[in-house]
């Protein structure tokens, strides 16, 4: 059954006869077909009693209707793209209309409220639950990008000397990807040096790497539609005794937790086993942040790996574990891997050693 | 007066006592505090009658907190952050709040709606009112991103060659702006040859570089929170004569609508200029979209020069003039450069000449 089909199942059992769909990525993960209509609009209109449409910029439309096997309508600039929507679809009652809640802006929220007559209902959990649990095909072209992520944070390595910065690194890092064919990166490199590192949401710049410090890493490909997400921290010369033992109580938080992860524990509980080992070193104030969050063709999706989630792991869910503890202007560590939950475990993507490397 | 003073004088002249800020990019505008929340929750409140209030994720709060000097409330992953807001701000009834309905998606909108008390209008025009006239410094900062633009091109340029492929071409150039420390590209570089410059979204890729044939560049960088946007096409070898009269027809009809902009036009009227040099060169059906969009913090931003918008041109607004003919399989052809509107003309950001260079 395609995924449409499948979606479309799960809506009639709820009683939803249509759902409209926004996010260029669900569109892609439901059609196969991606574009970015920037602030242009794109609109997948699916039904239970109809085929699909895809709504759409008319600069897009000669691909989308290429590879698309359902209608496809295309508007210009100059158009008014609600006035056109309503000639394309003559039957605008529903007695319920799902639509993404998370990704719709308020704006375009009003101008389907203007055109359907029905209660409006979120679309996002069921679009959550179908990419919850990743297929064998989708878990392959996640090692291929934690693969190509393991290769980014060797150039990165290669790259570690005192006299450069860490714009530097990037740009090392970035080239040799895109010389690789690699799309893009699923996100903005991170590399962060010395008390840079201590701030979760630490800004790269044109600082020298320094001495005698540690050095950490975040990085990502996005490759065949799905992305990668990982950190390493590394020493540069010999950092103190206190940066080392802050490093290797992270590390026992991240190995417990992959250790903890398989069918039946809690998002919550998984959480609380790499919390405890931080909390028990006297760090726990500086962990703050969730453990994880899931990933698959979007960096960050559902779910989180945090307190207070009481979602049940099940196998084929991939997320990351990625625990960090951030002391101001003293230290900062994070180590990432991102995985899938197997039938009695957790394997990883990324396979960068993670016992305190030394540059 | 403060841009935050500004915008509450401009919503108490129409009697609305409080506004919700959530673009990051318009947070950074009023406050000139940036950082990307991702899917967390990041909103900027602004009162008539006390002090705003920055509410974001713990992680980012003493960065925050460093540069703003009123309050900055930060929740953790595990809290709910509604129920924070909540305590934060006791007074919660309003007889009109405005929301940014172009950046706010329904689920934060709904938890707005379940914590205020008030009639909900939108904010996003009068934020497009103040941001769309820009000043000398906000022009300076574009001038140097224009500057920057330029500067990629010619990497670009200097790397043509037959045996490289499209994306080789863009990891040098991206290489480049990184090693002169710019954070980074204001969209995903484009270069594209032969006929996938015939898709004016064409998609970069592998393939080779094309003899005899034209070759697409759309590019622009991100500095000092203002961005730049430009696109040349040059000549690889001997492109045919079509190619090379559907060039110029498209070089005249951008200088035609450069000519064209002074204070006092209509948006409408800026597009028909250029329009119509296509039109009557027989190619109107292949000029597909709007002349041009507003720049400055964003890449895309108000307004839209295109048909049917009666916006009066201004001293002091910035947009792209980027007419495009795409035939396709045959040629594909656009040239732009962003630019502000003068006293009594218009003056680009970007200075790569246009005369059709031969590589």
């Amino acid at each position: 059954m395609s995924k449409i089909s499948k979606l479309i199942q799960k809506l009639q059992d709820r009683h939803i006869p249509a759902a409209v769909v926004s996010d260029p990525i669900s569109i892609n993960y439901l059609t196969g077909y991606y574009s970015d209509p920037h602030e242009r609009l794109m609109l997948l209109f699916l039904f239970h009693n109809q085929e699909p449409l895809l709504f759409l910029p008319e600069l897009d439309a000669a691909r989308a209707k290429a590879s698309l096997s359902f209608p496809v309508v295309g508007y210009i600039d100059a158009e008014n793209p609600w006035e056109k929507i309503k000639a394309a679809l003559p039957q605008r009652n529903y007695q319920q209309l799902a639509l993404e809640f998370d990704n719709l802006n308020v704006t375009k929220f009003k101008g389907l409220e203007s055109l359907f007559s029905a209660d409006f209902t979120d679309l996002t959990p069921y679009l959550n639950e179908m990419r919850l649990l990743k297929s064998a095909d989708e878990i392959q072209k996640m090692l291929i990008a934690g693969n190509f992520a393991d290769q980014a944070v060797q150039v990165g390595f290669e790259h570690i000397a005192l006299d450069v910065t860490e714009t530097d690194i990037i740009a090392q890092i970035e080239f040799a990807m895109k010389k690789q064919g690699v799309d893009k990166m699923s996100f903005d490199t991170m590399v962060l040096t010395g008390s840079n590192a201590a701030n979760p949401h630490g800004i790269p710049s044109t600082n020298k790497i320094e001495n005698n410090s540690l050095l950490l890493f975040d990085l990502g490909v996005e490759t065949l539609g799905y992305v990668s997400d990982m950190t390493r921290t590394v020493a540069v010369g010999q950092p103190n005794q206190f940066q080392k033992d802050v490093y290797h109580v992270c590390l026992e938080a991240q190995l417990t937790a992959l250790d903890f992860i398989k069918p039946g524990v809690t998002a919550a509980q998984v959480d609380a086993a790499a919390r405890r080992v931080i909390e028990k070193a006297g760090f726990g104030d500086y962990f703050n942040h969730r453990l994880g969050h899931g990933i698959g063709m979007s960096v960050h999706e559902f779910p989180s790996i945090m307190a207070g989630n009481d979602l049940v792991i099940q196998e084929g869910m991939c997320f990351s574990v990625e625990p960090g503890i951030y002391i101001p202007e003293k230290v900062g560590v994070r180590i990432e891997d991102c995985g899938y939950v197997t039938k009695d475990g957790f394997e990883v993507f990324t396979q960068t050693p993670k016992e305190l490397l030394y540059f």
